[in-house]
Parts: C-alpha cells; structure tokens; sequence
C-alpha cells in the first residue's frame, strides 16, 4: 500500500536473506506446535477466548476484567483508536507507525510527536492536553528501551497512556515493563506474534482498567480472535513457555551482541538496542544495494524522524547475521564510502 | 453479552444437544482438514491473502479488484459499517443480527424493516432515501430464499445493497445468488463458517464494485485475515471444493425434509426453509423445556420481529433429528398443548 505507515518489513522479503522482519529467528517450540495442531479439533465451534483471557490474567496477576485477548497487536491499536473520540491522541516516534495508523484510518488528526537522537523519552515533549498518548517500549525502530517511571509520569488524569510491549520479552525479566502496574490510566498492548515467531496466527492481548478494558471490548468484532490464537495465548502463559520465553531472551541479546560488535568493527553507526532488532546508520542507498546482494534488511525512512540512511536489521543467529556483515562490507554508499558513513557509533 | 441484537446461538449448546448453531453437521472433509494442517508450516510469515483473493475471483469469475478476503462475515459487517457517514442505513428484519448490532456499534442509527409473515422480501417496504440496504438470502432465520430480481430491484444510484449470503451454499446451484452479477450498487457476503463447519478459522469474503471493494479494504485491520483462513478459503474454491459443496447441499436439503415432514407431523407450525435451519413456532416455554431435556434450540425472540413462541432449529443428519421430534413430542408449552401451538403449518 502507498501510506508510509502501513509499511511494513513483511513485503520487502520475497526471495530474500530476510533481516526485516522482527520475527525470532529459531525454531518453533514443539509444545506451541502441539498446541496449534489440537486446535484445529476445536475450529468446528465458534471461538472462544476465556480460558486465554484467564490464563493471561494468572500470568500477569491482573483480575480477568483487565485482559482482552486481541488479534494481534494490531487488533488492539484499531480498538484503541475506536474507542473514544479523542480530543488530541499523540503518538511518540520514531516508532512502530500502526498505532498512528490506525488512529488516522478511525478518523483523527494525530499529533506526533518526534523525539531526537537517541531517542529517549522525554515526557515533558508531551502536550499537557493529550488524552492519549501511545509509545513503544522497547520501541521499534530503535531498540531504546525506557524506563517505567518515565512512563509512568506520561499519566495523568483524563488521559489514556499507551504502551506497546511488543517486543518486551526481549527484556530479561521483562525490566521496565509496566504491565503489573493497576493505574486505569496505563493500558499495556502485548504481542505473541514476535517472540513466538506465530505473525499468521493473530495472537496478542492487552492489559489496562476493567472499564477501558471493557470499552475496548465492546468494539471488537465478534469472533475476531481465532480458535488458533486463544490456544497460541493460553499455552505461552505456561510455565514451561515463560522459563522458555526468557530463555529466548538471553539467546536474543547474544545474536544481538554478534551483530553490534560486528557492526561496530565495520564502523556502521547503530542505537543501543533491548530488542530483537538493531537500528543502524548504514548510508544513504545501502538498503537498496543490500536488496540488490538479496538481503533484505527494513527501510526505515517510513518511520517518521528517520531517513533513508537508516535502516532496521533484525537479530538473527551469528552464522546468518555474518553473511549479513560481509555484504556490508562489500556494499558501498552512494557517496562511495564503505563501512562507516556518517559519524561516530 | 446482554444486547439481545448480539446473542448468538453457540452461547447456547454448552453440554447440550446441539440444535441452536447453524453449522453443518457433518465431518469435515479431508482436504480441508490438510489444507488447515499444512497452513501451519507458513505461520512463521506474516499472513497473505494474495493467492486465496486470485481463488475467490476465478470461482465466480469476478476480477480480483472486486474481492476481499475477510475475517469472517463478522468482519465484513464492522467495514460496512465503518466505510461511510451512512445517512440512512436500512436493515431488513427478521435477519442476522450483526449487521444491525456492527452499524450501531459504529455510531449509526439503523432503520429496521420488518417485513410481516410469512417475510418475504418487499422492495416497496424500503425508504427511498436509504443509501445503504442490508438483506439476508436465503434469510437467517426465516430461511426464506428471496428472488434475485427482488434483490436486484432495490438497487438504485447512491445507495449500496448488502446480501449477506452466508447460507447460500445450502441453495442447489447457489439460486438467486447474485455473486456473478457485476454492479457496483450489490455487495454480496460469503462465509465458510456454516457450509465447511469451520466457524473458529474466522474465513469469509465479499464481492462488490472494485471501488467500494477499495473503500472497505482501506478500514481492514492490518492482517486481520489468518495464515489458516486464507488456505481454507483458496481450498474452498477448488473444482473439488465445488463439486463436495454442492453434494452437501443436497445432503442438507433431505436433512431439512426429515425435519420438516417431523414437525408436520407432529402439527408444529414452521416456515418453509432453503437454508441449513427451519423457523419454528413451538409456542412459548418449549425452548425453556428443550434445554431442561438436554437440547438446545436457538431462542428466536432475539430477531426483531419474532417473539418468544418461535425458535430455529439447525438441520442434522435423521436420527439427530428423531431425538429433538421425540423430545417436542413430549414438551407441552406453556398453555398445556403438545404439538401444534399456535395454527396451521
């Protein structure tokens, strides 16, 4: 589609080494397996998503009225954007863009709001008058990771903070997260799609006040949330896959490692990233040059305050993101420079 | 959920003898179930509905432009809904309830219409100015099947009709469907839940004008249609898939015989259906006695237009059928009449 921010990594990896979509890059567990395959003897009734919804619940030790099981993420930034006319949503970038999105698509004029290099949260760039207010922690593109009490201090009465969890089971022990936090005034979207490697299933929740909750709810449409995906929730709140979730975490960071080193010793400008992506300054015309060599790595001049000379690489396993680092080295930027290209790391 | 235009008939079955949900009631055919099972291996992706859209439109050979594959007609009720500041949507009662209960819950306030008994469709009973009509066909859960010429007559510049027709692959050569007929002012709603017994995949499509096909696409939630509805719906439309839809229509047809010539017997007054369900007047308390002997119907006083006397029942193979007829023969309504309640058949 033509809207820069309904582009995503997913279209710009046919045929190719992919390094853009943030899916982790190991097999699938053999129990979520299971689990999907059993679902499909249960796709002969109508959906149900109570027995997820209370095991999220558990997980989070949250009440059941402050969960929604969702269809992804993206479920929810439509259900967010419905749910109110709001007077001024602001959306935190450089970040994921659906939630701008699909605030736009629900027919409001958002007010963005751009944070300077590195990107750290400052709550005070924030409008006084934002009743909503969405940001990524840690945020994609950038892999910055946030502190909670900064987010925590966004709240304030009348207004709605967002927090796009995502990518947080990247986070040893899930630091920073706000998700055990009871303020009606926190709503926490969470995603199974990228740490579990499932984006074809549409599993994800959310977590916040029963009463947003519960409004949030009533603009689901019915039945939005698979038989499949209810099944994929409630068996990555088990006890077996969170000991494995933050196995995958320790695993992620190492891959990361590998890559930043890497792209340290090439003097290629990156961010310090927490998640399972790295955000790096590779030059003006190097995505293209890398589409060229077959490895996709995400555009990332789709993401406002960024441009064309970054691009967003997804963590992988040493032996894939190698053959990534030697394309680098052997790919040029337009000003003819390789490797570093434009300042300091 | 208390808004009776959103109770539906799986609320109803928990450990009962099911005869409230309008799926088809027998198993699922083996290159479905491998075509669910083999979706699996390409969860990993992001979901793509490319290949099952290129389906749909060589089916009921339409131009791609003219389809979109949805999550469900459940989905393609809330982008109705959604897509325009409609001035006067019109909903024609006794139908579904979704498309009512999805335009209210997009802020619009809906025009019923409701036709009288017997419920045939009358074009004349529409306003003038209602620039958005939505009929069922056949009709959920009158299982009238109306003329395609009566729904073709209520076309006119700026208004747009919507015909769910979720139930007719129950009809022998899918009559009346107005699927092939190429006008931008039809919408026509399709849905594998009923006929292929797969209502937790969440897979539907529609066919309309490719601009107002554009207008819906552009209020879908991002990837909202799954890795496993997508493969079933493409299955469901091949050569094979036709040839199995059309063997199972007959198959519903002398199932809904062996009910009706029942309730004719056993004096019940019902409407002459074309769809997998039969409208019965039982009389009022019957539904109440059915479920304490273990079967549930589905309660018909939730369809405006209809009251408590009256209840669907979901065809099933004969000898399903036989125990629900022994258990009316044997339930006395609340005036202490078994059998015939309320008049002639």
């Amino acid at each position: 589609m033509d809207d820069p921010l309904r582009h995503h990594g997913d279209v710009e990896v046919a045929g190719m080494e992919d390094f853009a979509v943030n899916v982790y890059g190991g097999p699938r567990p053999a129990w979520l397996d299971a689990a999907l395959r059993a679902s499909l003897d249960d796709v002969g009734a109508y959906p149900c998503s109570a027995a997820a919804r209370g095991a999220v619940a558990a997980r989070h030790g949250r009440p059941v009225d402050d969960v929604l099981v969702t269809a992804g993420a993206a479920e929810a930034f439509t259900l967010v954007a419905r749910m109110r006319a709001w007077r001024r949503p602001v959306v935190v970038h450089p970040q994921f863009t659906e939630p701008h999105a699909a605030l736009e698509q629900a027919g409001h004029a958002v007010t963005p709001v751009l944070l300077p290099e590195p990107f750290a949260l400052d709550p005070g760039a924030v409008p006084d008058d934002a009743d909503l207010v969405v940001v990524g922690n840690p945020t994609n593109p950038t892999g910055r990771l946030h502190p909670a009490a900064a987010i925590r201090s966004l709240t304030r009465p009348g207004r709605l903070v967002v927090v796009d969890e995502a990518f947080i089971d990247c986070v040893p022990g899930e630091r920073e997260s706000v998700v055990a936090v009871r303020d009606p005034g926190l709503l926490v979207i969470r995603s199974l799609t990228k740490h579990w490697g499932i984006p074809g299933v549409r599993a994800g929740y959310l977590l916040g006040g029963a009463d947003v909750v519960a409004g949030l709810a009533h603009f689901q449409t019915p039945w939005s949330v698979a038989t499949a995906a209810a099944a994929a929730v409630e068996a990555c709140c088990s006890p077996a896959a969170l000991a494995e979730a933050a196995h995958r975490a320790g695993l992620v960071a190492a891959w990361r490692d590998h890559l930043e080193r890497g792209l340290a010793e090439l003097g290629v400008r990156h961010l310090a990233s927490a998640a399972s992506f790295v955000l790096a300054q590779v030059g003006h015309g190097v995505h293209g040059r890398l589409r060229d060599a077959g490895i996709a790595v995400r555009r990332a001049d789709t993401f406002p305050g960024l441009d064309a000379s970054w691009v967003r690489i997804a963590v992988r396993p040493p032996d894939r993101t190698d053959r990534l680092l030697r394309a680098l080295t052997s790919t040029e930027t337009e000003d003819g420079v390789p490797g570093s290209r434009t300042g300091t790391p």
